[in-house]
């Protein structure tokens, strides 16, 4: 039972994004990114390195038959896999085995939560049907007891859950889940939901608190915050308990991961070793975010979903701490999150080097999921305005504007040379990949682009939240209330102009709409009759609207220049350029080579200008500044002499652009003249 | 012969130094360094790691007697090991096998080697003592052919000469001809000399140009300058052929290292693979210095060593391509070279990021050893300037005031708790750590140390050259010319006076003075009736000398700033400081916590004021600067608002005293305001 501030997403159904910008994203993402992946589940992308994804579960389904129609007498082999990524003696003809990653079985589910997504913005019959016929080949593939891991199923069944800390066993069903829930949401078809309920409930019993029971939990969480939807639509309180379970035992001690992997001793200090896996302390008693930062925001969003639901005290300062932490310490200007390559990682406060930054694209997508979830709880626009500045800026620039190659690595800073020479900056990329071995970034997209609705609004029984001004009609016609068409424009990000005009008579409801940080200041226009209240950020706006009511929101959108904390060592003496949401930086492609001359006049103007970038209108903002003029003359080090300068117009372009011209040097910090 | 411009070092019996500055330096080493470091060879440090050097040197002694007493029934072992680092079961009871690192016997040989410099300056006959009987020890270990490696004589000899990429069998032939020359240099004994040269000549017999000979060459350089030292001690052409070859043959094709190694396969670029060992190429085509730095040092020390005594043209060019190379684009202005702890490497041209500088304290030492070569070739105070900025600067940071505790690693800036945190800076210490596994830089400072006066002075039969200013008494009774007892002062690194005094009638003959290019003015008085010439930032100064006659040279020490060639990103926008040939840095302990903050007002006069560190008096630096007052509050990025700071004196402490007051943050590059 919700109270009165927590919210929930609305159903993709009751909405239909109509958005000069979203639109485009979506129609990359359902014209280019899902049918590419379909090809590259299937081995089909000529020069690509196979995924083996649909062959293990096709290989999986023929040994499934062969243990049904042998009964007793089927040959289970010991499970003997032993690393991350096993390829087959001829790539282009495996064998029955298992191949590629161990969690390679997640592609497809990522793959399918994006096409239901996908589905309900825009029907497409061809595309339902291969999509039928897949989950047909997945569900076939699940053991009659409900497992469902081809890792395990071909590589066999006598080792499942051994390795709970490195093989994805546990990963795999909260991306089924989220996959299932996703198809069933847009097509009412409950194929994929039974299997993932079927693989849920053996969980269920294999898992738990109780003595005989594993009491193990996920190496790489997202279960946690995957049971809590299968809860949400089936209402099976033993999805919620698992959830729970999964939050109660992590990082209790004697440490589950200690027990399962002797062999790798306790050199390291006791918490330190389990940082990675967020196992080091009980999740309620973790002060600050550490390890792989993909794995601690699926975390801490399966804290939240729990602690919404329980309403638990602790549970909910945990997440408070936790965010806090991420985002007063450890987050880039554009969103991004983990400073470090080593355990793709959170490393310590104010550690936020710009050209060796990881910030890799599915964690700020992890971090809007946290976000989001925190929204339902609590909404206070600090949530929203992060969740918006991860959406626009690193998770944007995780995909090429043709929806054609991707950044797993978003950086702030980028040499072209230094990331082919220097080792330490392999991990960063000049130019975005076609696709990659390990397909977590491109998938994670299309699912976050595809169901970008139910970011944007949320729900309760008295109020519908805005926290993003995306554009689109709501239709509701269930639950206690019921919007008939309401339509919602736009022009964000680049314009802050938004207007939300009702087509019916519309029964008194409250609209909570939220104001940005990024403004100080905003005008609202048509609240004739309302009751109005600002509070945590957003206008509570309470009225029975009548036919062609209309409000208009305008925040006003200039460049601004933002100063970084100067415990962050990188960026003092620097400014970035924001517009809006929206980050920018400089590409040496409009401002001559050696970014690291120049500098902004911050007492001048910008001016905005609008600019194509691989066909796409954007607006570049010019502003004022210098070159400095080297008396270097080949020399290393010559005595000091008054700085010379040349007067520069300095050209920015959103950050997320960047890379779509080619390979050049990219900047967003500058220093301030 | 050498030509008019050449030049050798004096003998160390011909220099007694007596300086302000050096005496307490070769003190240190002498009484802390020589005896810890014997104590280490032998295994005897409470608490360090055995170093097993004595201990594979004595084990190999018993086991020759083995083979003599037992000859064709003596059952050799069949060489097994796989590795770098051989550890007993029993740490403190090892059996008779090899143990430590596969070079621990040039542990041995760097220590004889200062252990001869340091006699010449003082003599010990209980120092000698050790030294003998340790020699006979070493001796004694060595073959009947004259092979002397106790990894293979201990290991099995059927292998020797089949892994010199990795194993390093001619760099301790190399560590050995230095040691053993040095100490018959000092004291005329000739054991040592006599096994080096036995060992020598085994190398002879087995490798070379001739078919039927082994084609390889070192995967350590350091034999190529060696067996030049041997070639000048004992004239034997053999050696120098033997160090032509191993040049000659170095990076031609097919790549000897391919053939030694196929198991490694060619998968990297041909030339890339073998940066490491800079093997990409022949030595005369060699453009870049590359690989792993202290390598790269000693290989263009032994080129320089050859092309003054061959005249090779084409190798002398090579030499000059690779020092402009590097100093123009490769070295730290505190004469730190290898910009990267993977593979302790040079990266690429302006890629000297400060915080995680590797700048190995061996490989500056090596940068002087290969100055030292380019000035006997050719006598240019450039040469000379970065002699001086690598031993006042990277090479003294290695040791601390009290000789008790050395840094591998010489950052330009340092935050300790990164340097705890962040693993890709896990590399840099905060602190100077006790003695090493890997012994190679505190050996290396004392043998640099302890023979300082071998790069200050260089001669020919007509000049005597002063390229460092360290004060003495040189005393030459042999040649052409004898100088009785000339006495040089200096005030070096600190004040710019130095004086030349000459207690006796001197013939007429040529003083060579260098002029720091560092100064740009200098005074000289003294010179009535001399010839005077200026050539190449050396003062020629001819005059026969009388009794008492006394020159006195003046160079200014103002307090400099210095520009960094912006080419280099990381010091755009700053400014280092420097007096004189010393590198000066912001510590914290001095300036408050979070040095970033800082920056220098670059139009205020620096005022000299001594202060203490660890004991001892050292001429601090402060010049007023200013620290940022941050808006921040918490939050990471604030609304732009123009910067905000206060007035505050900088202290700056010259770079090699930094860490001598625990730990705290450390800078060479300020920001300028």
């Amino acid at each position: 039972m919700e109270n009165n501030c927590q919210s929930h997403p609305l159903s993709l159904r009751e909405i239909q994004i109509q958005d000069g910008f979203w639109t485009k994203e979506m129609e990359l993402v359902r014209r280019e990114v899902i049918p590419y992946q379909w090809e590259a589940l299937n081995d089909r992308v000529p020069g690509a390195a196979p995924s083996y994804c649909m062959h293990n579960f096709k290989t999986a389904v023929k040994k499934n038959a062969l243990r049904k129609s042998q009964g007793s007498a089927f040959r289970e082999p010991s499970f003997s896999k032993n690393g991350w990524f096993f390829q087959p003696k001829d790539p282009q003809h495996p064998d029955e085995d298992f191949y590629g990653f161990v969690f390679q079985d997640s592609d497809f589910y990522k793959w399918i939560e994006a096409v239901g997504y996908s589905l309900t913005q825009h029907p497409d019959p061809q595309l339902e049907a291969i999509a039928d016929e897949a989950i047909e080949i997945v569900c076939s593939a699940q053991l009659e007891n409900g497992y469902l891991d081809t890792l395990y199923i071909l590589g066999g069944t006598d080792k499942i859950f051994t390795n709970l800390r490195d093989h994805h066993e546990l990963y795999c069903l909260g991306h089924l889940i989220e996959g299932a829930v996703a198809y069933y949401d847009a097509t009412g078809k409950d194929r994929l939901l039974r299997t993932a309920c079927r693989y849920a409930d053996f969980v269920c019993e294999t898992f738990g608190p109780e003595e005989g029971k594993c009491h193990g939990y996920p190496g790489h969480e997202i279960a946690e915050m995957a049971l809590m939807r299968l809860y949400e639509v089936t209402g099976e309180d033993r999805y919620l308990k698992l959830a729970e379970f999964f939050l109660d035992a992590r990082g209790t001690r004697p440490y589950y991961f200690d027990r399962e992997h002797p062999e790798n001793g306790t050199a390291r200090p006791d918490e330190l070793r389990h940082f990675y896996h967020q196992a080091h302390l009980p999740v309620r008693q973790q002060e600050g975010a550490v390890g792989h930062a993909v794995r601690a925001v699926y975390l801490y969003s399966g804290m939240a979903s729990v602690a919404k639901q329980t309403g638990d005290p602790a549970l909910l300062a945990a997440c408070e701490r936790l965010w806090n932490d991420i985002v007063q310490k450890k987050m880039y200007i554009t969103g991004g999150i983990g400073s470090t390559h080593l355990g793709e990682a959170f490393t310590f406060a104010y550690d936020l080097p710009n050209d060796t930054a990881y910030a890799e694209t599915c964690a700020s997508i992890g971090l809007m999921f946290f976000a989001r979830r925190m929204l339902e709880m609590t909404p206070k626009a600090c949530y929203a305005d992060e969740m918006e500045r991860a959406l626009y800026n690193t998770v944007l620039s995780g995909m090429a504007l043709d929806g054609k190659s991707f950044f797993y690595v978003n950086p702030l800073e980028v040499d072209p040379e230094a990331t082919k020479k220097d080792e330490r900056k392999f991990h960063v990329k000049s130019v975005r990949q076609k696709w990659f071995g390990c397909a977590c970034c491109p998938p994670n997209l299309a699912r976050l682009i595809s169901s970008i609705g139910s970011y944007a609004y949320t729900e309760n029984d008295s109020t519908l939240f805005v926290h993003l001004y995306v554009g689109g009609q709501i239709t509701k016609q269930t639950g206690p209330r019921s919007f008939s068409g309401i339509v919602i424009r736009s022009g964000f990000p680049y314009d802050g102009n938004v207007s939300i005009t009702f087509p019916e008579d519309t029964p008194s409801f409250t609209l909570a709409l939220r104001l940005p940080g990024w403004c100080s200041s905003y005008t609202v226009t048509g609240t004739k009759g309302a009751v109005l209240q600002e509070k945590e950020g957003y206008l509570y706006l309470t009225k029975a609207f009548s036919k062609n009511d209309e409000i208009n929101l305008s925040f006003p959108m200039e460049p601004r220049l933002v100063k970084c904390n100067p415990l962050v060592r990188e960026n003092v003496g620097k400014v970035a350029v924001t517009r809006g949401p929206v980050v920018y930086c400089l590409e040496s492609v409009d401002n001559g080579s050696n970014l690291p001359l120049l500098s902004v006049d911050s007492t001048a103007d910008a001016r905005t200008e609008e600019i194509t970038i691989a066909g796409e209108a954007v607006p570049s903002l010019v502003i004022p500044g210098f070159r400095e003029i080297s008396s270097a003359q080949g020399q290393l080090y010559v005595p000091y002499t008054p700085p010379k300068r040349e007067s520069v117009a300095l050209r920015f372009i959103p950050y997320y652009t960047w890379a779509n011209r080619g390979e050049n040097e990219m900047s967003v910090w500058v220093r301030e003249a």
